[in-house]
């Protein structure tokens, strides 16, 4: 009946629609594994381009193949001119996520890949993705900012080369690495929201650049990977309203007691703490000493304990806080502006998104893929079985 | 286990993942309905305007309510300049599906409602993407080929308009209301692949345009949206391979057995023979006699009809011709090039998304919404249950 909720797999909450070989969430435990490394091995020893390398292909690349694959994305970082030139003409003050959901399908018009079928093709496809994308987000923040665009620099690693490209200065290699860890974090999750509609587009046969503006459209909204720039947008709020951190406390209750959320705490998998938000929130503690920021670092801290002490009284308490929850204060370290926050969400997704668009465009975990094609259940049959009588115009 | 099927519901087939008040198919009866009106009485007595407001809105519109809504569409024709203006920074040779993709942010950026979060504004965004989509690709189409876009003109109907704006004739009465029909017939189809990409991306709070992105994305594949102009490649290369229409069995028969597929045959939801492509047979009929290419028409009838035989014998009766077998001829009657088949489709089935994106967005058929979010089987663990080693790199 409409009006009720009617299915207890509302979302596809525990509906299994695919194997996969890419990634593994165990919620109950709080395990992260990509392609059979976990999630902790690899923010500690691996970096970004070879995670991007595994998910893509499988097991750890050996020593020669990592090199070349670093060389690649070195040598895919330019834009073509075209896009360039287009974002000149677009309002400055539109969400990065829009341009980068219309960029994307403009990067595919200049990839002669496109109509190539072969996995050999996706592969080159998915590491021009890689590499441009940072580098579309770094264009689009210099020419809002009536400032040129900078070329990319081999010398520098990818994360710094971000970085760089961003802000025209050349980020200490420790603040390169921690970005690079984020990277790392963010790259893989299963069939999260974004990642589910990559998979949905490519199940017709469209291109991967179509599947890909798909998952960039999901990442923006405020449910999926718009939530970190909203919990940044929450602590100033915070840092606005209350004159002592004791008040935090009551001013959690006041918005919980209104029905709203505390942004970047519950996840739809993890019923324990996000493995991720463990790393990011040791790093939130390094960084916001580092900065001189501590008591931004002490107030996030703050909402944190006084939302799970509030979860747990309300019989919430596998409600946690997720990757959204420091990664925004990280980036904001780092000097990343809050409309940034998401894009830079993209520059790690993007490679769990290419992922999973090959695994499902040739089949690599089972047999045959099929279009994503669900049911649904017909609720408005105003007028009985047979349908309604169609009245002439003139008779309304 | 990996390499094997091991879903019966393999691309969510069969799967009810929500209510909805807006379409109803009964595959088996080849029964379409659209807010309780079946699409026969729909493509009889009303207009593509009049089933757009009946999808987003519920019942049919009375008069004045019909008349405000074709003077909102009409008011709402006009591209913003930033748009033509990178148009023509763009490779003339793109794909029409890569340039609206790219095009629909865009078109956001413009929108004043788009952080708008009431039904109202909603509505309005709705109304602003069914009349500036036509408009989109019409200007793309003059731009490309080196002319200036052409102004809309309020005294022409909603279909007339994009014939007018994309070959610079005013089309007479039968060929607007031909395409007129066909913006009926492809405005909504429950949950297929674009519609569920669009309410899958607007799950996570994204907004309309990110959504419908996502939907012209998934429409671009050739297993959806794309199939139209497949359709009419395939009829070209049966025209030059066979001598007489005696041969096209034997066409048929030997793009079979290589496991190929009839491009416009066979349905995910019908299991006989889809609704819309009986009107569309009727009306390539008229138009091929109209125009004077009888002989494709014939060719098209004959292919369809070796096909239907074919799959007869080897026990698939029940794959017969769906709404792109005949769609793409008819569109090419009228004078549209191929590669703007699958935006047409596009521009008839954008009324559809945005009805799907207001049902998910404001919850309009079921309680509470929820962010779309399945599971997958993991099968790639290489090494056990406790994860893989990671190997130093100095070691590999």
């Amino acid at each position: 009946m409409a009006g009720e909720v009617r299915y207890k797999n509302i979302g596809l909450r525990g509906v299994t629609v695919a194997d996969t070989k890419i990634s593994y969430i165990d919620g109950e435990n709080g395990v992260l594994i990509y392609r059979g490394f976990r999630i902790e091995d690899l923010v500690e020893k691996s970096t970004f381009p070879e995670t991007a390398f595994t998910l893509l292909n499988g097991p750890l690349p050996g020593r020669e193949e990592l090199q070349q694959f670093e060389q690649k994305l070195n040598a895919e970082r330019q834009i073509p001119q075209f896009i360039l030139d287009s974002f000149k003409e677009w309002p400055k003050d539109s969400d990065p996520m829009d341009v980068l959901q219309a960029s994307v399908p403009l990067l595919g018009m200049a990839d002669p890949d496109i109509h190539d079928e072969t996995r050999g093709a996706s592969i080159r496809m998915a590491i021009r993705l890689i590499a441009r994308i940072p580098a579309i987000m770094a264009a689009w923040h210099r020419i809002r900012n009536g400032l040129d665009p900078l070329p990319s620099d081999a010398g520098l690693s990818h994360a710094a080369n971000f970085l760089w490209q961003l802000t025209g200065n050349k980020p200490d290699e420790d603040v390169a690495r921690d970005l690079d860890v984020c990277l790392i974090l963010h790259a893989d999750h299963t069939f999260n929201a974004s990642t589910f509609a990559c998979r949905e587009v490519v199940s017709t046969q469209a291109h991967m650049y179509a599947g890909v503006a798909a998952g960039v459209g999901a990442l923006s909204g405020n449910l999926h990977g718009g939530a970190n720039a909203r919990v940044m947008e929450m602590l100033f709020e915070v840092e606005k309203m209350v004159k002592s951190e004791d008040e935090v406390g009551g001013w959690v209750r006041t918005r919980l007691d209104k029905g709203q959320k505390i942004m970047g705490m519950g996840h739809a998998v993890y019923k324990t703490v996000d493995p991720r938000s463990r790393v990011l929130k040791k790093m939130s503690e390094r960084l916001g000493k580092k900065t001189g920021r501590e008591n931004w670092y002490r107030l996030l801290t703050r909402i944190e304990e006084e939302s799970l002490r509030e979860f747990e009284k309300r019989g919430k308490s596998n409600i946690k806080s997720n990757v959204d929850f420091y990664s925004g204060f990280v980036y904001f370290m780092m000097g990343i502006p809050v409309d940034l926050m998401t894009p830079v969400f993209a520059i790690s997704r993007i490679a769990g998104w290419c992922a999973h668009i090959l695994e499902e465009r040739f089949a690599e975990a089972q047999g045959k893929p099929a279009l994503y094609r669900p049911q649904a259940e017909y609720v408005g049959d105003y007028c009985g079985p047979v349908g309604c009588v169609y009245q002439p115009r003139e008779e309304r």
